[in-house]
């Protein structure tokens, strides 16, 4: 049976994007993610607005993430 | 006797509205769920305003949700 | 002793009022509960302003309710 | 030694005030509480502005509390 | 080695005033208190702008506490 | 291997500023804290705009705290 | 496999950003962390609008934080 953590582990080292709760998004390859759906990113960037701001290496909490989206 | 995760259960494979707690509203088709109500959806949008967002494979933190409702 | 989850056990199979905490209101028949308060609720309809929308087999996360009133 | 929770076990049966988060107050006969602060009214009224709505039996969700009177 | 809850604990019987994240000061005499940091109150006035409401016999949601201050 | 709870261990019985979730600020003495982040200060003081609010011994729940700066 | 707070455990004695949940940015040289990703760090500054405010040595409560980012 699935669970709904595979639909990410799949996604390991590949893009992903991630909506946060405050409203900001983030792109990265995923490294890395645990039950807590905290996410560990590499390349990632944020989009602010009309700028990307550059993370590099990003751990996102996973209880700030609203959706994560596997392209 | 009935729990209500079974509401879900019934509805993997179809298609579900997830309301979030930010207020926008996704659909797509229901492919896993935990008991936190983490949610794995395939073919899921995102209706943002007037325009609708292509999100497909999708992991909805299941603190994010408001409510799921079966088609 | 008498338990709060009581309260709801006696209305399974009856009509139950929702409160969110977003300020919704739904109404629906009762069909499961459990410790969270997760409710599965059948012929669910939302009052949003002065539109009523169907959502007929619905899952409500438990943390998102304020209250429920059983009829 | 004395608990918490004392307070409104002694007052099963009476009737007390809740205060709840969303800055709304109910009052009803309490029938049972849980050490989640989960309660169930009877005979409960919301003060909503100048309206009494009657929601007769209740169950309120114990986060959903800011406190209780016990009159 | 001292703990937090000490500082209350050695506050029963006496005066507190507690500070709520809704914004609200409700002062009274401290009867008991556990580890989620519910408190029992007797003889309670919450402040609300300009006036005093009494409140009795109070139970306060550990949760609903910014903090407590012994006099 | 250090922890980060070692860092306010090492300010016991000195002064530490704690900035809380609702924007306020607190100084006082660290008498003892607990793996909540629960704090017990002495000598404590809240800065409120232009005013110093004394509040001796102070009880400060864990999660209203956003971070704890030893001077 | 690799976890999510692996990115961090890398990052022990060096540089940090660190995203509150109050919008606020903290930067500083990461000494310890735990699973709750609660964070000590050392040679803290805060950004805040215009200003730096140093901080020197803090606890940042792991709940109040969005993500932090190892340069």
């Amino acid at each position: 049976m699935k669970r709904p953590l595979d639909a990410l582990n799949k996604a390991r080292g590949k893009n992903v994007l991630v909506v946060l709760k405050n409203g900001k998004q983030i792109t990265g390859t995923l490294q890395a993610l645990d039950i807590h759906l905290n996410l560990w990113l590499d390349n990632a960037e944020l989009q602010d607005d009309d700028k990307v701001i550059k993370l590099n290496t990003l751990l996102i909490r996973g209880d700030s993430i609203v959706y994560v989206s596997a392209e």
